[in-house]
């Protein structure tokens, strides 16, 4: 009988055309579909949690796949996954799981961390896992522009179009962490769901407000005459930065 | 009037081959070397205090090279440099120094980081960052070998031949210290001065000591009868868990 396995997955976005497959480009989701093919001998689609970007990060992304019984146990598939996969993604944990269970339909949030880097020079190590923002932020500043996004809101003027148009637009920002230590400032976001490159635009738009780019009230405004912006994903804070950080069941 | 310049140097390891120049491969020295000459249009050596081999990491490596005069500030040499290296290279601090000073000679001693991961599953973040050892450690056992190297010592028998032979080999490791956070053992030594493969070969043999392959007798008779081993980089750690941390004057 097909068994459900849910299976938390951490991988480098640097290397990957994100998660979600497409005609062209490697992507995260493509290969855990084809480890699992060969493991099963059959076809099964690996559904994520949320469909990160390229270049974006994840330290436990979510997702589930229907094995055909349950002859392997969640330890073996882990590792008869990492055999086959490349290391820059990693199946961290598995687990079996009720038939009712979907990653993307269960999830009742996530979790995003955003990393910026404000020291004069960027560290070699902190390459592609964060966002270069060679200034002194006024901290301050950063926290009243991040909670000002803080509760429930119409976050479309914090969305970029991904083509369809999405019906609800509405989504809980349960809370905004920042914090600094050192030169490294990190923004978290948990929220019940993130529309189209919002968690990036959302950092954008508190880093702009940060250094005087924008206002306060521009943030209000767009929050109160909420408008998807055609030229959002100019605004939004690279892919680097951001790591999906937990999703919430 | 010509000026010497003291720079410190983080570098990811994995992109090149080593610190010193060579024949042939990408080393950090050539790298600088030729930025210095780009700038200044004229050759100047690049004196590091160390030379790390390929794939070891710097946080902060020290090194000298004398500028033909002092027309341009430190931050300005640190903003030229830059500009000229890879980002997998980055110069952190510059400091105009008297003609006395050498990265190499003048250093009282360096400190050396070890990382080891010890979860079943090694992160993608942490993919030639740290030796992956999929083995649960138990710390006293790996604390009771690290203390043994603590103190002066004829190191012969934890150090590879380069070639030529070093005459003295005698080396006083003044701290070593272990730790643990979640998946990640971290070792630092603190020496004043290191042998060929010396941080690597502590960790290999502090490491099998903990996982018992090799005794804490093997390691006592190592150090009082020090005879310098042909297959030593056989029990060396790998590179990529190694770190340059700090240059000590």
């Amino acid at each position: 009988m097909p068994a459900r396995l849910k299976i938390v997955i951490s991988y480098d976005g640097a290397t990957f055309a994100g998660w979600q497959s497409q005609p062209q480009g490697d992507t995260v989701q493509d290969r855990l579909e084809a480890a699992v093919q060969q493991i099963c001998g059959m076809r099964s689609g690996v559904h994520g949690a949320g469909r990160t970007d390229a270049g974006v990060h994840a330290l436990a992304q979510c997702a589930h796949f229907d094995a055909p019984d349950r002859r392997f146990s969640p330890a073996r598939w882990i590792s008869a996954l990492n055999a086959l996969l490349p290391p820059q993604i990693r199946v961290m944990r598995a687990v079996y799981v009720p038939k009712t269970f979907h990653a993307r339909f269960s999830a009742s949030g996530k979790v995003y961390r955003y990393r910026i880097w404000t020291g004069r020079v960027l560290p070699p190590f902190e390459l592609g896992r964060a966002w270069h923002v060679a200034t002194e932020l006024d901290l301050g500043r950063v926290t009243s522009a991040a909670h000002m996004f803080a509760g429930r809101h119409d976050f479309a003027g914090f969305a970029a179009n991904r083509g369809r148009r999405v019906e609800n637009t509405v989504r809980t920002l349960r809370s905004i962490r920042v914090r600094r230590v050192g030169s490294l400032l990190t923004l978290e976001f948990d929220c019940d769901g993130f529309l189209y490159k919002m968690a990036r635009m959302l950092t954008g738009s508190i880093i702009r407000t940060a250094i005087g780019k924008e206002s306060m009230r521009d943030i209000r405004e767009r929050l109160s005459h909420p408008v998807r912006s055609a030229n959002g994903p100019r605004f939004a804070a690279p892919a680097d930065g951001l790591f999906l950080v937990r999703v919430k069941y």
